[in-house]
């Protein structure tokens, strides 16, 4: 009977042991009005992302001091972030595309792991557990890799796991970042071309491209933080793809509070090009994946209500990739080789900020072929 | 006599006419110790790289003091700058390049034009008036787009033809960008290959790879300037070409005086890397093309000393592009691609940074096909 090889299962069956799992790691937002204030106090509790003093009191104050005014801003997108609902169409649409380009990793699956609501990573993983996965890859939906974003969500990820007692579960690889894959790149240039299309043909040339990313403090820019170089480097390869190219100018948002944040800011400019009579604006979302509440409330109303203020008679949004069947082809292209590299994660992972300040960064629980692209460098 | 059509003089015959003339324009340096007050005079005068309250006597009291510590700093590096002798030597290659490559616009001939010291923007429209170009291209040799370093050559140039009675002798057109041209790329990824050579084989893959370009105040940033850009995009495209690369960090240097400056800084940089334990790291100067006070003096003499009292023990620099030939050819293929685009400037020369504060700039003579490339945005 030793000839008798055994059988796979064939990949369609019901109950078929999942041979890759999928983390695609965000931010996340709150689903509901009520699940806003925790999120906040999640959010503000993460001395990743955010460094107060007293964290652990000043930090629930704020969140809790916030919590009303977020609440109307997530009322006035219809009562809650759409980003859990995108994510898992994006996994879906994603895996079945992987199934097919991939076969020799199928069957693939994906899970869900935010990091200040549910589902989060403890979530993903005792789900990935009760699957059977042995092979994971843990995939940040962040295009451009900070600290403060993917960094967070991978500490987050291990601490987890050791948490549910999953740490020796699963052979994990990375991808911390795909700020010029081509698979990523050419969705978003179709999101711009989509954009344009929403201007009168005969204005079209009139049009400034505005790339919006979420800017970050001066003070984590200042330690090295990667996001501003690659946020750079994703927008010039999206006017590239566009051909010859309308103007377009980077810019970021969402700054808050008293420190210094990178800018220039988004909101500055749309200001300062109203008031140098610029009628035509799209702006273009080039940091995020979905809509959410930067997109819907922040650039969509806010900013919205600041360009028209402004004199922008014609201010436009570039649609966000959320489903776009390009973007999906996209994600699939991007796990695919990944998945077909070999490496437990980019040559740029390992390597800490030069001013890190974080005893706990850069880690990586069971990486596959250990030798391939881990650390060489002093951690 | 009417079927006889007037014959072009060959190309090579001496005194031939010269059908395009290319204006390489940079900073430039003082080429002897006595030119450096007069250099930092001009420079401190600049109102589109320095705006100081009083500048007509704060500026030349600043100069002044300033004077001898920089005059022993060029003492240092052999008493002046080359920046003349390579920028002349980089013209010249380029030119018979282009003879070569694009025929239908040869003759070409180089003329150089330095902001703060001779020969200077009016020298360069003399010397072409006198040789007869009609045809003019203003060739920046920074690779990426500031407002205080392309902008302000290209306003003197124009303030130049106005003073020297010349603003209508040629057909001018801008070549005002090139932060991905594959030209460049190409001769910028083989100096970092050279750069390795300089580690021992056993030690390469230890070695972290400092990119650094010359810093920016802050509030040249908040403006809109398009320079962090533009550098975080060659930084990545200078990583693609490399192939599986070495982890590297993009930090600009240079900062000076009390305004907070774009970070992160690169001798901060060196001083954390050496305290975090790395002993291998090789700058790459990604926004220069001719070594000058800032490589030969700051990099590796000023922070050649930080890195060894930080414990690196391997810091080494890759060689600017100079005359390497790859470069000449990326000279010359940017400005044949230009020559035979039509265009007068990039799309997004005619677009004025969103807090403009200069009344004069983005301005361009005489373009050539006007209605190609020009203006149609709001000023």
């Amino acid at each position: 009977m030793t000839d008798i090889k055994p059988i796979s299962p064939p990949r369609s069956m019901p109950g078929s042991r999942i041979k890759t799992g999928i983390v695609m790691m965000n931010l996340g937002g709150p689903a509901t009005l009520d699940d806003v204030e925790p999120f906040l106090l999640e959010l503000f509790a993460d001395r990743e992302i955010i460094q107060l003093p007293l964290q652990r009191w000043l930090g629930p104050f704020i969140a809790r001091r916030r919590t009303p005014k977020v609440r109307s801003l997530y009322a006035g997108i219809g009562g809650g972030s759409p980003i859990l609902r995108y994510t898992e169409a994006q996994g879906r649409g994603m895996v079945a595309r992987l199934d097919r380009i991939s076969p020799e990793t199928a069957p693939h699956k994906s899970y869900v792991a935010f990091r200040y609501t549910y589902p989060r990573s403890d979530d993903a993983l005792r789900a990935m557990q009760a699957d059977g996965v042995e092979r994971a890859v843990a995939f940040t939906q962040y295009p451009q890799f900070s600290c403060s974003t993917t960094g967070s969500s991978l500490n987050e990820l291990w601490r987890a796991a050791a948490r549910t007692g999953l740490s020796h579960s699963f052979e994990w690889s990375i991808i911390d970042r795909w700020p010029v894959h081509q698979g990523f790149i050419a969705a978003m240039t179709e999101t711009v071309r989509d954009g344009m299309e929403q201007f009168e043909p005969a204005d079209r040339d009139k049009v400034l491209i505005l790339f919006s990313a979420h800017s970050l403090p001066l003070d984590v820019i200042d330690r090295g933080d990667a996001y501003p170089q690659e946020v750079g480097a994703s927008a010039q390869r999206v006017v590239e793809q566009l051909g010859r190219s309308n103007p377009y100018i980077l810019a970021y948002q969402s700054d808050v509070g008293p420190v210094r944040w990178l800018g220039p800011s988004t909101e500055q400019v749309l200001r300062r090009l109203g008031a140098r009579g610029h009628k035509h604006v799209l702006v273009v979302p080039i940091a995020f994946t979905t809509d959410h509440i930067e997109t819907l409330s922040e650039l969509d109303q806010e900013y919205g209500e600041v360009a028209h203020q402004a004199g922008i008679t014609h201010y436009k949004r570039a649609p966000a990739l959320n489903e776009r069947p390009l973007f999906l082809d996209g994600l699939a292209q991007i796990v695919r080789d990944h998945l077909a590299s070999g490496l437990a994660h980019s040559s740029q992972y390992p390597t800490r900020c030069a001013g890190c300040t974080n005893p706990q960064c850069r880690n990586i629980l069971n990486p596959v072929s250990p030798g391939a692209g881990a650390p060489r460098l002093p951690a």
